[in-house]
């Protein structure tokens, strides 16, 4: 019987790419800027990626993903040969990242869950991110956990251990769900239970990731309605 | 404007006294045990207080809520006569803090504050335990938080300086919402905003607390429903 379910958010619960796009496209349009908003989208995350690897790794001071997100989007601009725009506009793309729209299955399969099991964050997503994303999405969490608790990022084992403690659980009584092999994986070795859930779109239509051989994983789902069914077995 | 309303949950946001005197009787029934349940419910909680001031002050190490409650619960025990029970029984009644009802007008208030703010527990309660409690309850918690994240107990001011920290918050986007003196004044020394509601039966009919000069405090209110009204005026 697993006593909470911990899903990772980005990319996971919520479809970063076409709400990061349709930002882009707005902000693009109101400031006189033509671009591949798509492929601007795509640098965007993936520039954060990286720099959240190297903190996990500790090769930078931690940062918050709203502060990562900054760094990125400033040298995206420059890149762009967008400079002098106004403060509280760039604030606002920034900001982006709490506006971000849940897949269509998100709220159905988080609310069958929270029936039987404590379902909460754990992202790399700051505290207040995390709340905004589930006031505008209404993503019903009994808790809400952040990476930034534990002063560090995923895959850090720290991260999982230290969100078993805190539900006052053992790591086999909890499980983790995400769309990356990466996560799920230091979730597995920290002990936790896994859920590999496939958001083949998350990088562009058909383009999902590619997690390997699943047997290693407890569940596959396609998606979190799928995951409520597979759980309820 | 008020960006996050943190809530103290024992005795504001729940009736624990009701509670656990339900949960004494029925044990007592169950146990072959008399006593006055009502008596014991108050030691119980002082005990419980008496304990958390000492971890405040630095007196003693830093332990959960749930194992104050145990402690205190193993001596209450002791003193009544009932020794040999067993251990799955005790672990049931001490778990009686995950069970504890909301006040009559904690959901609709609460419900009500949290379409123009963020709302969230900031309670010396371990994290577990104000889940089971938002579950019990259905209890509508954007995020919950625990002084058991910053290892120490209200009215240390990290606790509450921690908590605007972690909402990428000043301290005055935030107000603590407290039955409790020494809470809101706690908060109010570090800055936040701060609102005291009146529970004048948490000690049992009749016997709230006394807090003196209400002056000090930017909101005042009898129940979670007149607090999000005066919020919105």
């Amino acid at each position: 019987m697993v006593k909470a379910i911990l899903f990772d958010v980005f990319g996971t619960t919520v479809d970063w790419r076409s709400s990061i796009i349709t930002e882009l496209e707005k902000f693009g349009d109101e400031n006189g800027l033509s671009a591949d908003w798509s492929a601007t989208a795509d640098r965007w995350r993936a520039g954060f990626r990286d720099l959240q690897a190297k903190i996990a790794r500790g090769e930078r001071v931690w940062i918050t993903m709203d502060q990562i997100h900054r760094e990125v989007l400033d040298a995206l601009l420059l890149d762009l040969g967008a400079t002098g725009l106004p403060e509280q506009e760039v604030a606002h793309l920034n900001n982006a990242w709490h506006r971000l729209r849940p897949w269509p299955d998100t709220v159905k399969g988080l609310t069958l869950m929270k029936r039987a099991h404590i379902i909460g964050t754990l992202s790399n997503g700051n505290l207040s991110l995390l709340v905004s994303l589930a006031k505008h999405g209404g993503l019903p969490w009994d808790c809400v956990l952040s990476t930034a608790m534990f002063g560090t990022y995923k895959p850090n084992p720290e991260v999982y251990l230290g969100a078993v403690r805190m539900l006052d659980a053992e790591p086999g009584d909890v499980m983790m769900v995400a769309a990356h092999a990466y996560d799920v994986d230091g979730a597995r070795e920290a002990g936790l239970r896994t859920a590999y859930v496939f958001r083949p779109d998350e990088f562009g239509p058909g383009k999902g990731e590619d997690p390997g051989d699943t047997s290693r994983f407890d569940i596959i789902a396609s998606n979190f309605v799928e995951l409520a069914e597979r759980l309820s077995e």
